[in-house]
């Protein structure tokens, strides 16, 4: 039984632009943090979009409920950027699919020395092997049930809705 | 619902002695890990010894087994040497506690820049969270049954027994 | 004989800011570097500004140069944006000052795991110490007269001009 | 004017064997170093051994001075283990070539998070362009004389004799 990890993006696989001193999408860095993790679980990887996650439209979301759809797997993985993961675990959520979804990603980059991305993909990929069928979003340490979560823009965390 | 982590040493916790260039203990980095990943989860954490899992006795697992019981919550993860982490399950899950314990390490301490110590820390802690009550080994990304798991010691990984 | 260590700011010593995921300056990393690097070479630190050398005015060089004469040291390094770090050589080049005045920065912020803060602040602090009076810029592993150097922003890199 | 790497090992190279939690040689970290510092001065790598100082004998010494002599270069640096660092550079002071040679190492090896290589890499790069012929210690953040550096073992760092 394999897991399948979607990639969209988020500020999790941003890279450091050196000519201006922005971060910017460049490839992901998804692979080199299940490596680092030594992780031997069976993951195959999608990449979607690399989106900072306020620049997603509904289209993209279409896009990600569709790869859920056509995934072979019942265990999905999302990376997704923090500020929009709500609404895309909303979309998903409406959607009654018969699997479990994780929706996940850093709020600071992997580049990063203080990253909590590491933390988080490995949280991640332990709460989409064990889970119920559902959609969740894991952040901070916890699991939040689809329509029980939002951002908390100020302190940067998720809370209980 | 909180979670008791028990912290016993490990390749995960090692530190570097200078003066003779080998790795000892000298204190825990485990709160170091949780701030790095963010958790916000109720983590209440407990030191009951620093040891290399080669050096841990009869004595140190009645101790640690006795800390399970004691503990008032009902999720438990401890953080163990890799060398004799599949004993200490046994020892434990031979004792049908009614609780969720998850047993974790690192094949890398955390000291160095290429540890699994960050992600398998957040792979236990989701796990202890969502799975049902049982002894448990996670490790490379993957759970084990306690009584269904070995570290293939030539290859530096844990495998289904 | 010790050394003054001006602090101007530039990309070795932005963060990450969370709230909306740019670059900008909180403090300075220039202490947390020297402590890494284990330097017991008496440093004398003095914070002028923190600033993108971009925005850098000729008020604010007029600062650096007015703390390069008042110092009591001959040796000085001075951190600094590489934008307009050439800019600052000249004007200090140009005033003719005793001294060994060594710019330097970095074109990865200290923040990120691929940084080349450390090595550069190390390269740095050995160039004040062993050059002859005269104004320099240390960047690449190389140390460039002030009146020819210019930075290549296409490549990223300093060059002789 | 191109400079000379000569490589011997030392703490700074060490690597960490999982298979017994102790540190070993594998393979140089140096590469990696001066492209972590962007390193664009002219430098030749040449591996003459990886040891550990305290496993140097006086056949070693004799071939990191004949490398010396041999060199095309006349700016030698040469990576050294910490604890005959000082004898190794006497052999080669005592030994009065018409070069400038930099000795360095690191206290805690590249492989670690708060590994002091990058900072003395750096520096002994800038020392070896700067300084006079002569045969010289660099760690600390300090230029030594080869007769008259000592290390304090017990404080794990460098002083003038």
């Amino acid at each position: 039984m394999s897991i399948k990890i979607l990639l969209t993006g988020g500020t999790i696989d941003k890279h450091y632009n050196e000519s201006n001193g922005e971060l910017h999408f460049v490839s992901t860095h998804i692979p080199e943090i299940l490596s680092l993790g030594r992780n031997r679980s069976d993951c195959e990887l999608q990449e979607l979009m690399l989106k900072d996650s306020l620049a997603m439209t509904d289209a993209d979301r279409q896009q990600i409920l569709a790869a859920c759809q056509t995934a072979s797997q019942n265990q999905i993985v999302i990376t997704h950027g923090t500020d929009t993961m709500v609404e895309t675990a909303h979309r998903l959520g409406n959607s009654s699919l018969d699997k479990t979804i994780v929706l996940v990603g850093a709020m600071v980059p992997y580049v990063f020395k203080h990253t909590d991305a590491v933390f988080n993909l490995g949280f991640a990929l332990a709460a989409v092997q064990t889970l119920p069928t559902g959609v969740y979003v894991t952040m901070n340490g916890s699991v939040f049930d689809w329509d029980k979560v939002k951002k908390n823009k100020k302190l940067g965390v998720f809370e209980t809705h």
